[in-house]
Protein backbone atom coordinates (compact mmCIF):
# COMPACT_ATOMS: atom_id res chain seq x y z
CA UNK A 1 0.00 0.00 0.00
CA UNK A 2 1.29 3.20 -0.96
CA UNK A 3 0.99 6.65 1.36
CA UNK A 4 -2.03 8.31 0.68
CA UNK A 5 -3.47 10.97 3.02
CA UNK A 6 -6.97 10.80 2.65
CA UNK A 7 -6.00 7.13 4.09
CA UNK A 8 -3.69 8.07 6.40
CA UNK A 9 -6.54 10.61 7.88
CA UNK A 10 -9.06 7.92 8.15
CA UNK A 11 -6.82 6.05 10.84
CA UNK A 12 -5.32 9.56 12.61
CA UNK A 13 -9.40 10.92 12.64
CA UNK A 14 -10.67 7.08 14.38
CA UNK A 15 -8.23 7.20 16.96
CA UNK A 16 -9.95 9.40 19.47
CA UNK A 17 -12.82 7.59 18.85
CA UNK A 18 -10.99 4.09 19.14
CA UNK A 19 -9.65 5.22 22.72
CA UNK A 20 -13.10 6.41 23.77
CA UNK A 21 -15.21 3.00 23.34
CA UNK A 22 -12.12 1.21 24.20
CA UNK A 23 -11.39 3.34 27.73
CA UNK A 24 -14.43 5.48 28.95
CA UNK A 25 -15.59 4.93 31.81
CA UNK A 26 -13.76 1.43 32.78
CA UNK A 27 -11.97 0.02 35.96
CA UNK A 28 -9.72 1.41 36.77
CA UNK A 29 -8.24 -2.09 37.28
CA UNK A 30 -7.91 -1.67 33.59
CA UNK A 31 -6.29 1.59 32.98
CA UNK A 32 -3.81 2.36 35.90
CA UNK A 33 -1.66 -0.62 36.10
CA UNK A 34 1.50 -1.66 33.68
CA UNK A 35 3.25 -4.74 32.63
CA UNK A 36 5.65 -4.70 35.23
CA UNK A 37 8.72 -2.64 35.79
CA UNK A 38 8.95 1.12 33.78
CA UNK A 39 6.24 -0.06 31.36
CA UNK A 40 3.93 2.30 31.06
CA UNK A 41 -0.03 2.06 31.71
CA UNK A 42 -2.75 2.59 29.62
CA UNK A 43 -3.33 6.29 31.47
CA UNK A 44 0.52 6.66 30.48
CA UNK A 45 -0.38 6.03 27.05
CA UNK A 46 -2.50 8.35 26.86
CA UNK A 47 -0.64 11.18 28.28
CA UNK A 48 2.53 10.22 25.36
CA UNK A 49 -0.33 10.56 22.85
CA UNK A 50 -1.17 13.88 23.47
CA UNK A 51 2.53 14.91 23.89
CA UNK A 52 2.93 13.92 20.19
CA UNK A 53 -0.11 15.95 19.71
CA UNK A 54 1.35 18.87 21.24
CA UNK A 55 5.22 18.77 20.49
CA UNK A 56 5.88 15.96 17.05
CA UNK A 57 4.34 15.51 14.14
CA UNK A 58 2.67 18.83 13.15
CA UNK A 59 5.53 20.82 14.46
CA UNK A 60 8.12 18.50 12.75
CA UNK A 61 5.61 18.76 9.66
CA UNK A 62 5.95 22.29 9.55
CA UNK A 63 9.93 21.98 9.98
CA UNK A 64 10.26 19.95 6.78
CA UNK A 65 7.39 22.50 4.93
CA UNK A 66 9.49 25.85 6.40
CA UNK A 67 11.65 27.35 4.00
CA UNK A 68 14.32 27.89 6.40
CA UNK A 69 17.70 26.70 6.25
CA UNK A 70 18.22 23.57 9.13
CA UNK A 71 15.58 21.37 8.93
CA UNK A 72 16.58 19.12 12.57
CA UNK A 73 13.71 18.74 14.13
CA UNK A 74 13.45 18.94 18.51
CA UNK A 75 14.42 15.68 20.39
CA UNK A 76 11.00 13.61 21.41
CA UNK A 77 10.52 13.87 25.40
CA UNK A 78 9.27 10.03 25.47
CA UNK A 79 9.04 10.84 29.52
CA UNK A 80 7.08 14.02 29.49
CA UNK A 81 3.83 12.12 29.90
CA UNK A 82 4.39 11.75 33.80
CA UNK A 83 4.49 15.52 34.54
CA UNK A 84 1.76 16.80 32.20
CA UNK A 85 -0.58 14.25 33.27
CA UNK A 86 -0.26 14.93 36.79
CA UNK A 87 -3.90 15.47 38.41
CA UNK A 88 -5.58 14.69 35.47
CA UNK A 89 -8.27 11.99 34.69
CA UNK A 90 -8.27 9.93 32.11
CA UNK A 91 -11.42 10.78 31.46
CA UNK A 92 -9.77 14.73 30.76
CA UNK A 93 -6.75 13.28 29.07
CA UNK A 94 -9.40 11.32 26.46
CA UNK A 95 -11.01 15.03 25.95
CA UNK A 96 -7.57 16.84 25.46
CA UNK A 97 -6.63 14.19 22.70
CA UNK A 98 -9.67 14.59 21.12
CA UNK A 99 -9.49 17.85 20.76
CA UNK A 100 -6.26 18.62 19.83
CA UNK A 101 -6.06 16.06 17.08
CA UNK A 102 -8.81 17.57 15.72
CA UNK A 103 -7.22 20.53 15.41
CA UNK A 104 -3.88 18.87 13.52
CA UNK A 105 -5.90 17.00 11.14
CA UNK A 106 -7.79 20.25 10.26
CA UNK A 107 -4.27 21.58 9.90
CA UNK A 108 -2.83 19.26 7.73
CA UNK A 109 -5.82 19.43 5.49
CA UNK A 110 -5.34 23.01 5.30
CA UNK A 111 -2.15 22.92 4.31
CA UNK A 112 -3.49 21.34 0.84
CA UNK A 113 0.32 19.13 -0.11
CA UNK A 114 0.94 18.13 -2.95
CA UNK A 115 3.31 15.15 -3.88
CA UNK A 116 6.37 17.30 -4.25
CA UNK A 117 5.99 18.28 -1.17
CA UNK A 118 5.29 14.74 0.43
CA UNK A 119 9.28 14.23 -0.91
CA UNK A 120 10.33 17.16 1.25
CA UNK A 121 13.07 16.80 4.26
CA UNK A 122 13.75 17.14 7.58
CA UNK A 123 16.86 15.86 9.59
CA UNK A 124 15.90 13.34 12.36
CA UNK A 125 18.72 13.92 14.97
CA UNK A 126 18.97 10.10 15.14
CA UNK A 127 18.03 8.96 11.37
CA UNK A 128 19.19 12.11 9.41
CA UNK A 129 17.06 12.60 6.41
CA UNK A 130 13.25 11.67 6.29
CA UNK A 131 10.64 12.79 4.22
CA UNK A 132 7.34 13.99 5.11
CA UNK A 133 5.42 11.43 3.96
CA UNK A 134 7.64 9.00 6.08
CA UNK A 135 6.75 11.31 8.94
CA UNK A 136 2.84 11.07 8.05
CA UNK A 137 2.80 7.26 8.07
CA UNK A 138 4.78 7.10 11.41
CA UNK A 139 1.91 8.80 12.52
CA UNK A 140 -0.27 6.35 11.54
CA UNK A 141 1.57 3.35 12.32
CA UNK A 142 2.59 5.23 15.75
CA UNK A 143 -1.58 4.92 17.03
CA UNK A 144 -2.17 1.97 15.77
CA UNK A 145 1.24 0.71 17.79
CA UNK A 146 -0.18 2.45 20.72
CA UNK A 147 -3.90 0.67 20.29
CA UNK A 148 -2.12 -2.64 19.98
CA UNK A 149 -0.04 -1.55 23.22
CA UNK A 150 -3.07 -0.65 25.32
CA UNK A 151 -4.66 -3.95 24.23
CA UNK A 152 -1.71 -5.93 25.40
CA UNK A 153 -1.45 -3.81 28.66
CA UNK A 154 -4.88 -4.37 29.54
CA UNK A 155 -4.37 -8.49 28.49
CA UNK A 156 -1.78 -8.86 30.96
CA UNK A 157 -4.12 -8.21 33.49
CA UNK A 158 -5.80 -11.43 32.94
CA UNK A 159 -2.41 -13.19 32.40
CA UNK A 160 -2.61 -15.17 35.64
CA UNK A 161 -6.44 -16.18 35.37
CA UNK A 162 -6.56 -17.52 31.63
CA UNK A 163 -4.55 -20.78 33.17
CA UNK A 164 -3.28 -23.18 30.69
CA UNK A 165 -5.03 -20.92 27.38
CA UNK A 166 -2.08 -18.95 28.38
CA UNK A 167 -0.02 -20.87 25.37
CA UNK A 168 -2.60 -19.85 22.44
CA UNK A 169 -2.71 -16.61 23.60
CA UNK A 170 0.33 -14.92 21.72
CA UNK A 171 -0.62 -10.98 23.43
CA UNK A 172 0.48 -12.51 26.78
CA UNK A 173 3.93 -13.77 25.53
CA UNK A 174 4.95 -10.16 24.25
CA UNK B 1 -6.12 -8.08 38.81
CA UNK B 2 -8.64 -11.13 40.02
CA UNK B 3 -11.35 -12.60 37.82
CA UNK B 4 -14.56 -10.38 37.79
CA UNK B 5 -17.68 -11.18 35.72
CA UNK B 6 -18.72 -6.80 35.70
CA UNK B 7 -15.10 -6.15 34.42
CA UNK B 8 -15.24 -8.63 31.66
CA UNK B 9 -18.19 -7.94 30.24
CA UNK B 10 -16.63 -4.11 30.52
CA UNK B 11 -14.47 -5.58 27.81
CA UNK B 12 -16.81 -8.21 25.80
CA UNK B 13 -19.52 -5.55 25.24
CA UNK B 14 -17.26 -2.93 24.00
CA UNK B 15 -15.28 -4.80 21.41
CA UNK B 16 -17.98 -4.57 18.88
CA UNK B 17 -18.27 -0.98 19.16
CA UNK B 18 -14.16 -0.58 19.04
CA UNK B 19 -13.91 -2.59 15.81
CA UNK B 20 -16.95 -0.77 14.11
CA UNK B 21 -15.53 2.52 15.31
CA UNK B 22 -11.60 1.37 13.98
CA UNK B 23 -13.23 0.00 10.31
CA UNK B 24 -16.70 0.90 9.61
CA UNK B 25 -16.07 2.61 6.05
CA UNK B 26 -12.58 2.30 5.83
CA UNK B 27 -10.75 2.13 2.52
CA UNK B 28 -10.25 -1.50 1.73
CA UNK B 29 -6.57 -1.01 1.58
CA UNK B 30 -6.99 -1.25 5.47
CA UNK B 31 -8.78 -4.23 5.71
CA UNK B 32 -8.39 -6.92 2.76
CA UNK B 33 -4.47 -7.26 2.73
CA UNK B 34 -2.61 -9.69 5.29
CA UNK B 35 1.08 -9.86 6.82
CA UNK B 36 1.95 -12.14 4.13
CA UNK B 37 1.55 -15.66 3.46
CA UNK B 38 -1.62 -17.85 5.72
CA UNK B 39 -2.19 -15.08 7.85
CA UNK B 40 -4.97 -13.41 8.03
CA UNK B 41 -6.49 -9.97 7.02
CA UNK B 42 -8.79 -7.78 9.11
CA UNK B 43 -11.55 -9.29 6.85
CA UNK B 44 -10.73 -13.27 7.93
CA UNK B 45 -10.00 -11.80 11.53
CA UNK B 46 -13.89 -10.55 11.80
CA UNK B 47 -15.03 -13.57 10.40
CA UNK B 48 -12.72 -15.62 13.33
CA UNK B 49 -14.86 -13.64 16.24
CA UNK B 50 -18.14 -14.30 14.34
CA UNK B 51 -17.59 -18.45 14.23
CA UNK B 52 -15.66 -18.22 18.02
CA UNK B 53 -19.51 -16.13 19.20
CA UNK B 54 -21.37 -19.29 17.08
CA UNK B 55 -19.38 -22.12 18.62
CA UNK B 56 -16.74 -21.42 21.19
CA UNK B 57 -17.22 -19.34 24.35
CA UNK B 58 -20.90 -19.43 25.44
CA UNK B 59 -21.18 -23.07 23.82
CA UNK B 60 -18.21 -24.02 26.23
CA UNK B 61 -19.49 -23.01 29.25
CA UNK B 62 -22.64 -24.27 28.68
CA UNK B 63 -21.08 -27.55 28.75
CA UNK B 64 -19.06 -26.46 31.77
CA UNK B 65 -22.40 -25.58 33.65
CA UNK B 66 -24.37 -28.94 32.44
CA UNK B 67 -25.12 -31.43 35.13
CA UNK B 68 -24.08 -33.78 31.94
CA UNK B 69 -20.71 -36.01 32.76
CA UNK B 70 -17.52 -36.25 30.13
CA UNK B 71 -17.87 -32.45 29.89
CA UNK B 72 -15.37 -32.12 26.80
CA UNK B 73 -15.19 -28.95 24.43
CA UNK B 74 -15.56 -29.57 20.36
CA UNK B 75 -12.26 -28.11 19.01
CA UNK B 76 -13.13 -24.98 17.76
CA UNK B 77 -11.82 -24.57 13.86
CA UNK B 78 -10.00 -22.05 13.92
CA UNK B 79 -10.36 -21.61 9.81
CA UNK B 80 -14.19 -21.98 9.40
CA UNK B 81 -14.23 -17.86 8.56
CA UNK B 82 -12.44 -18.65 4.99
CA UNK B 83 -16.19 -20.91 4.38
CA UNK B 84 -18.39 -18.75 6.75
CA UNK B 85 -17.48 -15.37 5.39
CA UNK B 86 -17.84 -15.93 2.05
CA UNK B 87 -19.63 -13.27 0.14
CA UNK B 88 -20.76 -11.27 3.23
CA UNK B 89 -19.16 -7.49 3.27
CA UNK B 90 -17.04 -6.47 5.86
CA UNK B 91 -20.02 -4.08 6.89
CA UNK B 92 -22.09 -7.26 7.66
CA UNK B 93 -19.66 -9.41 9.25
CA UNK B 94 -19.38 -6.56 11.67
CA UNK B 95 -22.99 -6.53 11.98
CA UNK B 96 -22.84 -10.10 12.78
CA UNK B 97 -20.75 -9.92 15.12
CA UNK B 98 -22.10 -6.77 17.25
CA UNK B 99 -25.41 -9.08 17.23
CA UNK B 100 -24.19 -12.26 18.13
CA UNK B 101 -22.03 -10.67 21.32
CA UNK B 102 -24.91 -8.79 22.48
CA UNK B 103 -26.85 -11.91 22.67
CA UNK B 104 -24.10 -13.83 24.10
CA UNK B 105 -23.25 -11.32 26.86
CA UNK B 106 -27.25 -11.19 27.65
CA UNK B 107 -26.98 -14.99 27.82
CA UNK B 108 -23.70 -14.64 30.12
CA UNK B 109 -25.89 -12.00 32.64
CA UNK B 110 -29.03 -14.45 32.77
CA UNK B 111 -26.75 -17.17 34.09
CA UNK B 112 -25.98 -15.32 37.26
CA UNK B 113 -23.11 -16.87 38.42
CA UNK B 114 -21.92 -17.77 41.49
CA UNK B 115 -18.66 -18.16 42.64
CA UNK B 116 -18.72 -21.73 43.14
CA UNK B 117 -19.84 -21.76 39.05
CA UNK B 118 -16.78 -20.24 38.31
CA UNK B 119 -14.77 -23.18 39.90
CA UNK B 120 -16.55 -25.63 37.60
CA UNK B 121 -14.28 -27.70 35.04
CA UNK B 122 -14.61 -28.79 31.44
CA UNK B 123 -12.43 -30.41 29.65
CA UNK B 124 -10.04 -29.04 26.89
CA UNK B 125 -9.08 -31.40 24.21
CA UNK B 126 -5.97 -30.29 24.84
CA UNK B 127 -5.36 -29.03 28.21
CA UNK B 128 -7.49 -31.08 30.03
CA UNK B 129 -9.55 -29.97 33.06
CA UNK B 130 -10.24 -26.00 32.66
CA UNK B 131 -12.37 -23.63 34.97
CA UNK B 132 -15.48 -21.54 33.72
CA UNK B 133 -12.81 -18.56 35.16
CA UNK B 134 -10.55 -19.49 33.04
CA UNK B 135 -12.70 -19.71 29.84
CA UNK B 136 -14.42 -16.12 30.80
CA UNK B 137 -10.83 -14.36 31.14
CA UNK B 138 -9.93 -16.14 28.07
CA UNK B 139 -12.75 -14.86 25.78
CA UNK B 140 -11.84 -11.28 27.39
CA UNK B 141 -7.94 -11.64 26.26
CA UNK B 142 -8.58 -13.45 22.75
CA UNK B 143 -10.74 -9.99 22.16
CA UNK B 144 -8.14 -7.59 23.39
CA UNK B 145 -5.60 -10.10 21.24
CA UNK B 146 -7.44 -9.75 17.91
CA UNK B 147 -7.96 -5.93 18.26
CA UNK B 148 -3.94 -5.59 19.03
CA UNK B 149 -3.97 -8.19 15.44
CA UNK B 150 -6.14 -5.94 13.60
CA UNK B 151 -4.02 -2.73 14.07
CA UNK B 152 -0.49 -4.81 13.73
CA UNK B 153 -2.33 -5.84 9.90
CA UNK B 154 -3.06 -2.55 9.47
CA UNK B 155 0.19 -1.14 10.72
CA UNK B 156 2.40 -3.35 8.18
CA UNK B 157 0.22 -1.82 5.15
CA UNK B 158 2.47 0.69 5.78
CA UNK B 159 5.97 -0.89 6.42
CA UNK B 160 7.43 0.15 3.65
CA UNK B 161 6.31 3.98 4.14
CA UNK B 162 7.56 4.68 7.19
CA UNK B 163 11.13 5.11 5.90
CA UNK B 164 14.14 4.87 9.18
CA UNK B 165 11.04 5.31 11.35
CA UNK B 166 10.74 1.29 11.28
CA UNK B 167 13.58 0.69 14.01
CA UNK B 168 11.21 2.70 16.50
CA UNK B 169 8.15 0.65 15.59
CA UNK B 170 7.50 -2.48 17.37
CA UNK B 171 4.77 -3.27 15.86
CA UNK B 172 6.36 -3.53 12.74
CA UNK B 173 8.81 -6.11 13.94
CA UNK B 174 6.30 -8.39 15.33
Amino acid sequence: MNFSIEKSIEILERTPDVLNTMLQNISADWTSSNEGGETWSVYDIIGHLIHGEKTDWIRRAEIILSEKPGRTFEPFDRLAQFEESEGKSLTQLLEEFKILRKKNIEHLRSKKLTYKNLEEKGIHPAFGEVTLSQLLSTWVVHDLNHIAQISRVMAKQYKAEVGPWIQYLRILQL
